[in-house]
């Protein structure tokens, strides 16, 4: 329009470092970051934007410029919290690597990213050393190690690991310069990278997401409001901050001025007593983390003060609906999410509505386990891949979980080729399979590579999970394929008893398992095999490490076919005519 | 980055109509406008949505071309939501016109506007006539006209006056086709324009504030953060939208999948009415409307339901203590905003610490009088204008108030010259001037055009003002400069007393607030002059025209130089070595 210009007064980058320059001049004097039990640390805003200052500068005076990759090894630590503003004021991008990965595969990670710094945690250091060593014997120049030193003043902790480290974290923070004007490298254009996050695929060739300031400023706000967050909220960090940056609340927090409460170890005893102590009202996690809570002991509980609520924002896997109706008793309100590592995390919500709340408790946390609609900064569909035809809002029609909009990655760094296969035909294909059901809704019915193939027909493993856990004895559960001689494959389940295995009945609580899903669920959809297991294979973020199950699970060998098509075939063509 | 791309996956223009998209979705049969009181209007948002893409295609259908501007001129209708939408959707720019225009003004923007098509309310159809003969009259073509005849049901509303409009809405709405794909044009960049609000400059020639999609989508985010707004929020709509578009909320409200309350007419009535019987959450008002709650009448009050709190933002002048304490204890929170039509409306906000909620109520008051610091989206310091340097915070230092930031104006329209003056050196400037406090709030201390200068001496009316507002009789007071043969000019009160004028003790009346003025402030200061009015004359917003006020204090002449030297300079001296 005439008259209209684009200018300084008037335009300026998107970036997450906006929100701490604000913050640090609102709420100079209210609490910023505290470490729940260790050592005590109690940080104003005022003074995290001074460290991060001297965070960037520090960065820029060991030759970081920008756009140079710079990691973090690290629990949920404060400085966690410092690194996702003070690298992206250096101009360059944040790396959080997975605390869990071992020495091989972090070497790999820093070899691709070509981290210049890498910071590590005081705890961690004997794996990052091990890597860097790794680096150099594979012939590359390995990052300079900054120890984060948190807990060297404890006995247990010799002096002798800081001298392996090239710096120490708070000796750089205190040697550098702390002028805002010299330190800070704003973005020149808001679609630069702010943060790297490497996907948790384990075996194949490592994936890293880019996120831009831009996509992380909008996801940071999408992120505040869908956990309803009011202003100055705390925050307790249950969900690993190297995970999707925390889901964007590392930056989402600090827009609101908040609290970060750290805890280096989650358990129930931390999660209970850090509610208590610091007033949280938010937290999220996977449902290792909803399982804390709701399986502690007396002596860990501890009630929510004041009568309030804490918000849990968790995804991963569906709350089962006894986990849901225990968390809601002990003032824990669970919202349910999904997303992805290249949706900046949590993309869609189950938006919960007034008008639920009569509804019978089963019906509640059937609404509440379906993963809901996008919230604002992309757009959620459920599509045919080969088509790109969207499918019908039928809650049978399987299709693939897409998204598109600002808060979907830039791509895979180094890349291009698995990034253009992503992104093809302008939308992100998730790998997910969901429904939409009749209100619009999404269920994810399984990730396309856990999908059972049973006779021709899809299998839901997430659908035969849910009637396991529907059991009151079951603790954990997963379901994968088994080769069947007759079927292709069959459900093959892993069953976590609450308090442990079986026993001496062991082969009776595999038979009752079997019943009583077969009681709940299509024939076909009935796990054909039960294994009762101590523990299931976890990534770091809580997940189940369904490719260890579905290996375990072709060692067993192949079902005979006798025994399918003989026992099972008259109920397969039942099953087959109910479709 | 390598690897990195931007394409449609990742990529879309910032606009609030995805608002409105996405809370169809989630949201489609929770309310989203009730018209409280006229007809009983009540639709939901798949409605709502349904309805604005019916708009949109009848715009196209209307010729409506892509930055064309289309006008809209009527009070808080459910039609004015639905514009806010149907508008920009055809790929056209909002032009809210104030419904207090006379027919004259309103034909000058009407043609500085170059407006394709006007929707005016049926009440204020007499007016359009006029000012669009005026705008034929002066040789330019008038835009069409659609009368949005939400009354003409009621006897009162002769039927005779939709036969002198070119189309009816709902006529226009439903003869429209309903196909999103072809009715919405989604802006192709985002800095495209969305809307244009003149100033409420009455004299100079019009300006004419562009705002983009952009700093639309951003600002409505943040107006929806500042007002600690959850997800389903009821508004109460008592900010009219023909005022920077009812401070983005049209938009933002759409946002949390709120219901959107509209009044015709706000009144005490019509607040504690739609509070009961609406279940509002929020709301918002200038000066004016928290009068209206604090002075209602025991048969107006009604209580707020279930014991929640009614958070109200308001802005143009600082609430006096009195006032806050009555809406506290009537169960409204108030949130003290500050911002210009060019900064999109609020653009900062007192933002309150618990740690003041101990604090003496005068205090307090005197806390929350003050215009706080930026929200998210912009910037704002206090410069001095010639040589762009910030004021120290030393709450005595006065500035010029300045933005800058993605929620700052993009221009004033077909004139480059007005834009380049207001955006110069890289800041918006406001024209207002304030100081900044010890913890880096600002507190305006007055529009520079309004500011008494006094033997040399800035006098800010505000705080001559707050001194007035604190004596119990007052209800309200606006302070302008008259003539004085000595001083230049000194401070004149027009004061309206509590329960009307001050009958025969006026001139007692008037002694009496000299002296309480003369004990709180110094001397120089306190107002030479009081007037007992009725009324004072203001905006449709509900600001003193404060042009008229010294128009009436030019009027009465020069205070005489005798009175002001012989009485007055050694006073004066006394609070010169004060400073």
């Amino acid at each position: 329009m005439e008259g209209a210009v684009l200018c300084a007064a008037n335009h300026a980058p998107l970036t997450p470092i906006s929100f701490l320059e604000r913050t640090a001049l609102v709420y100079p004097d209210r609490p910023a970051i505290v470490a729940s039990g260790t050592g005590g640390v109690a940080r104003t805003w005022r003074e995290t934007r001074d460290r991060c200052i001297r965070l960037a500068a520090a960065l820029a005076g060991l030759g970081v410029q920008r756009h140079d990759v710079v990691a973090a090894f690290a629990p949920n630590v404060p400085a966690m919290c410092e690194l996702h503003f003070g690298i992206p004021m250096a101009g360059a991008v944040i790396c959080t690597l997975n605390s869990r990965l071992d020495a091989a595969m972090m070497s790999v990670l820093l070899r691709h990213s070509e981290a210049k710094v890498i910071f590590v945690d005081c705890e961690l250091l004997h794996v990052a050393h091990e890597a860097l060593r790794l680096v150099s014997e594979a012939g590359a120049r390995p990052p300079i190690l900054v120890v984060i030193s948190e807990l060297l003043d404890e006995p247990s902790q010799p002096d002798a690991k800081l001298a392996r480290a090239d710096y120490e974290y708070e000796h750089l923070l205190s040697d550098a310069g702390s002028s805002p004007e010299l330190a800070i490298r704003w973005p020149a254009d808001e679609n630069e990278p702010i943060a790297l996050n490497y996907t948790s695929g384990t075996t194949s060739r490592p994936k890293g997401v880019i996120y831009s300031h831009r996509g992380a400023y909008l996801n940071s706000l999408a992120a505040v409001l869908l956990n309803d967050m009011a202003t100055m909220p705390v925050y307790l960090w249950t969900v690993p901050m190297f995970h999707c940056n925390g889901w964007c609340l590392v930056w989402g927090v600090a827009a609101q001025g908040g609290n970060n409460v750290c805890v280096r170890k989650v358990s129930a005893a931390s999660i209970f007593d850090s509610v208590a102590r610091h007033g949280v009202t938010h937290m999220g996690g996977a449902p290792t983390v909803l399982g804390m809570i709701v399986n502690a002991t007396a002596k860990e509980q501890r009630p929510v003060p004041g009568g309030r609520r804490v918000t849990v924002m968790t995804g991963g896997a569906p709350p089962p609906p006894q986990v849901l109706f225990r968390m809601e008793e002990q003032g824990f309100m669970v919202i349910h999410s999904y997303g992805l590592t290249e949706t900046y995390g949590p993309a869609t919500v189950c938006t919960w509505k007034p008008e639920w709340d009569a509804l019978p408790a089963e019906e509640r946390a059937r609404i509440k386990s379906r993963q809901g609609l996008h919230h604002l900064g992309l757009e959620v569909d459920v599509k045919d891949p080969a088509t790109m035809r969207s499918v019908p809002a039928d809650a049978k029609t399987m299709g693939e979980v897409m998204f598109r909009g600002n808060t979907v990655m830039n791509g895979y760094y180094k890349d291009a080729g698995a990034t253009a296969d992503a992104l093809a035909g302008g939308w992100f294909r998730s790998g997910d399979l969901a429904v939409r059901q009749e209100d619009g809704y999404i269920k994810i019915r399984d990730r396309s590579k856990d999908i059972i193939i049973s006779g021709g027909e899809n299998i839901s493993t997430i659908e035969v999970e849910a009637a396991l856990f529907s059991h009151p004895a079951v603790e954990e559960a997963a379901v994968v394929g088994r080769p069947d001689e007759y079927w292709g494959e069959t459900p093959c389940a892993f069953v976590k008893l609450r308090g442990g295995g079986g026993g001496d009945d062991e082969a009776e609580k595999v038979a009752e398992l079997m019943e009583f899903c077969r009681a709940r669920l299509p024939r076909y959809m009935a796990p054909k095999t039960v294994v009762l297991v101590d523990e299931l294979p976890k990534t770091a973020t809580g997940k189940v490490q369904k490719f260890a199950l579905r290996e375990r699970a072709k060692a067993m060998g192949s079902l005979p076919a006798s025994s399918s098509s003989s026992k099972r075939s008259p109920e397969g063509t039942a099953w087959r005519s109910k479709l």
